[in-house]
């Protein structure tokens, strides 16, 4: 049997969906939700609808996100994306996980990473402002997992890209390389050590990436 | 370590969403994309945005759905979504799963059922036709799941309500005794038998489904 099946300790590293909290991206589309049926306005039940971004809060980068006929988010394996993952600790005073911050910490031998940055010591997913003092990627760390046969790149906020990098070496480097990246994962619960990692993103025909939920496991 | 880990037979149960195919049951809101940017037309990524109700394809109910002040989708326990799983095919001739139906099948000690219907076999998630004439759940089949301790139960149509059921006794009797109902199901490639299902919903706040990706493995 698997242990999957028995194991009910999975850590739910999905940010929650609100969208009087949601930060967005600069100028990414916002989020919506609507009531189309209630219960308390006489319908027989409740049912809504959605309006948002393809990047809003937890959510996988497919390949077309920068690649031109890149792969799309509906046509990822997914033994991508689930499998054994490293998260590291990054301290909230760095800037920037570049090629010198990487030597700091081991990750040889993962093939999936997740940064905790001051992110998730600042609770900035829920925290309606945009902070573009987040800790983002340099190309020369980019480079480093792509070497190191990376397979999947995380993050605790809205993008792997440093803010004022605006030609978005980062996620080229990665995605031309298919290293997927998944943003805005909540792990201010979570500590340095290997996991499990499970990340769905919905299954959107023909798009550049998805809203996705996400969990962890110790391993 | 976890067989989750390093087994990669997931089987992909849910269904691609596309606007030019999906069918949207009665008066639901329809599904758009659009892009806000696209590297084709000069901008330096493809980014976009979906609208689309809740219940569109592959998706989960919870309790809110049909019960008032119910649990809302971002507040079912990840311990319900994941684990132990049965596939019953029932013959695309079969109207409605009743308990007479049910006796002809064996789910005791299964905690989640999936029903594999004429949907399946017509490939209707696919047709943007709406097929009024589904293969629903009767309200007496309902009961019996309730009875039986189930905590999910899945179809391959839009809807586990018999279409004529305005009333909706068994999208009622499943919710309010927390029984999950996962809609839109691609079960075409799953034979009868056991898995292990993983199905997870977005993370939305305080709403009454969630689009959500599943998956099947073997067990």
């Amino acid at each position: 049997m698997s242990l999957l099946a028995s194991s009910m300790d999975w850590i739910d590293i999905s940010a929650a969906v609100c969208p009087e909290t949601a930060p967005i991206f600069a100028d990414d589309p916002p989020v919506h939700f609507r009531w189309a049926k209630q219960i308390a306005k006489g319908d027989k039940d409740n049912l809504s609808a959605m309006d948002m971004g393809l990047h809003t809060l937890t959510h996988v980068d497919a390949p077309l996100h920068f690649v031109e006929n890149g792969t799309t988010i509906d046509r990822i394996p997914v033994s991508k994306l689930i499998g054994p993952a490293r998260v590291i600790a990054v301290d909230p005073s760095v800037d920037v996980i570049d090629a010198a911050e990487l030597r700091k910490h081991d990750f040889a031998g993962s093939k999936r990473i997740l940064f905790r940055t001051r992110a998730s010591a600042n609770n900035w997913l829920y925290d309606r402002e945009f902070h573009k003092n987040y800790t983002g990627i340099a190309p020369d760390a980019a480079r480093e997992f792509v070497k190191a046969g990376l397979e999947l790149v995380g993050v605790d906020y809205l993008s792997a890209e440093q803010f004022e990098a605006k030609q978005a070496p980062t996620h080229k480097t990665l995605l031309e390389n298919n290293v997927l990246i998944v943003e805005g994962l909540d792990l201010r619960n979570v500590a340095e050590g290997d996991y499990t990692l499970i990340v769905l993103p919905l299954k959107l025909a023909g798009r550049e990436a998805a809203p996705a939920r996400a969990l962890l496991q110790h391993r």
